[in-house]
């Protein structure tokens, strides 16, 4: 099955593509990303003052499951196609990165949800602030997919990601500091750790897309 | 290869297939889940008074080195056979997947074997009787795998992860209400994540039965 | 793409092959497990009296790296190749698992550095010792993947894995037995287990070097 490229997201120089271009794995891939957008905020949310966390949670996992939606429909649509915009396991690849960062998010919710600590040391809101700039870098990355020019939003990803881990080693020497009880620390780690886990993901689908960048250039 | 129905198998409706079938594979797939039986009866005997825990750990490692030679029959059987009766990709995420349950068993054993708790709060062989439960669906839904008339199948292993997870809280609550002490809930804690692991690996097992089961009809 | 033997590694028994050679393949996967050696090296220092911790887990870090690219490297070559000297699936397989075990020691050095514990029990360096012994072993052995006589190999690697498995239930019992507060446990138990995991990679990797010997013999 070949589609043009769709009229509508921006990009798309593909008059001299080698591959016939189907539009609907973009559209796709810009729809499995802006499911991490609703996630990272309703993860956002988790940590606002006296948010209902167990509404917000249920919230989150019916999003997750929208995500994994999405995830099948590229899935199935790779396995239906005959000419894919890049190679098939590129395809899965990129959409099993998407699919696992809301799938990060989605256990940090549920976490939070299920320890319900009181309060948070203020560190934990600064990475989920990460999370969200990384949600919308992904998300304005996809619909661009088909141009390939992506270089500034991978390297942003890596700085992101840099930081992120950064803020994280802080966070551990926190909790390790003797201010916290082992039962505090348990569940702060936990939390903390998954947080962590969402932004090495967005790392690994930004990577995908820099290898893909490599190998069609 | 093409093989008939294996006659003493239930559900062998298969005059429309469009498909030929080789009915080994059904064999190795519910030859597959009967060592997910006997794994989470050998897991249910290491919550027991009075079991050698080590002794059932060393038989429990046994039967997931069965398991093993099970999924590498069906691996081997499938990069051999030009027609499967379904997708290559499929066959082979649903012999990972029930791998995985043995997996999560056997590791559960392994920690309770390791830890040597004492006396685990009753709450724990209820979980244990939920995945004894979803072994014995399993079991009988993969020789079923011809008709893929599974439906009510993979609904109810939906129902007791439900229920498990419900549990999976209750615990984890539990464990932190200050009744424990740190080093006994580190060790519970990990018990019990893994009970949790091996319920979700009865569901991700039903839920490619019912992706193959759309997919095929 | 065909390609004789490398003229400077052993074994090039390859007169009957029924398959053309790639020797490139032989020659990266030799790479590969040099890293491995390589960051053996890095990750026992990390225990050594006076280590600079921080500046040695960043040269882990640049080692993992370079790991990264020569997997890649493996990866695009299989994708490229019309001839391959096994199993596409096995090369993945075999690759992927060489980089597991990098980044389970990459992780390991990570954690040592980030907990910054001042002395760990002496069991913890003898684990190390077996990871050293196991990345020798394996450097040894790729270069003689075209002959397949490796049967000594994974037996041995068998056995360092049973040594490592059963040091690492003495140091959980130790870290349990209360010499040790709940949040030194956390830490070097979460240095344990991703030593055990290092060990554990070792393993994979070795099997699935039995499997490709077992399938082409």
């Amino acid at each position: 099955m070949v589609h043009g490229p769709l009229p509508d997201l921006p990009g798309d120089t593909v008059a001299f593509s080698i591959r016939p271009v189907d539009g609907v794995f973009y559209q796709l891939f810009s729809e499995s990303a802006q499911h991490l957008v609703r996630g990272s905020g309703l993860l956002a949310e988790m940590f606002a003052e006296g948010t209902d966390r167990a509404a917000k949670a249920k919230e989150m996992r019916e999003a997750e499951s929208d995500a994994d939606g999405t995830t099948r429909a590229i899935i199935q649509r790779v396995n239906k196609t005959f000419v894919t915009p890049f190679d098939r396991e590129d395809i899965h690849a990129l959409a099993y990165g998407l699919d696992d960062a809301m799938d990060e998010m989605e256990e940090a919710c549920d976490l939070i949800n299920l320890y319900d600590v009181a309060s948070y040391p203020s560190e934990f809101a600064k990475q989920v602030e990460l999370i969200q700039r990384c949600a919308e870098l992904t998300a304005a990355a996809m619909p661009r997919l088909q141009s390939l020019d992506l270089e500034e939003y991978w390297l942003e990803i890596g700085r992101l990601e840099k930081a992120g881990d950064k803020s994280f080693r802080r966070i551990i020497s926190k909790l390790f500091s003797g201010n916290y009880d082992a039962l505090e620390v348990l569940k702060l780690k936990d939390v903390v750790e998954k947080l962590e886990g969402a932004i090495n993901a967005f790392e690994t689908v930004a990577k995908r897309v820099e290898q893909i960048a490599v190998k069609e250039s």
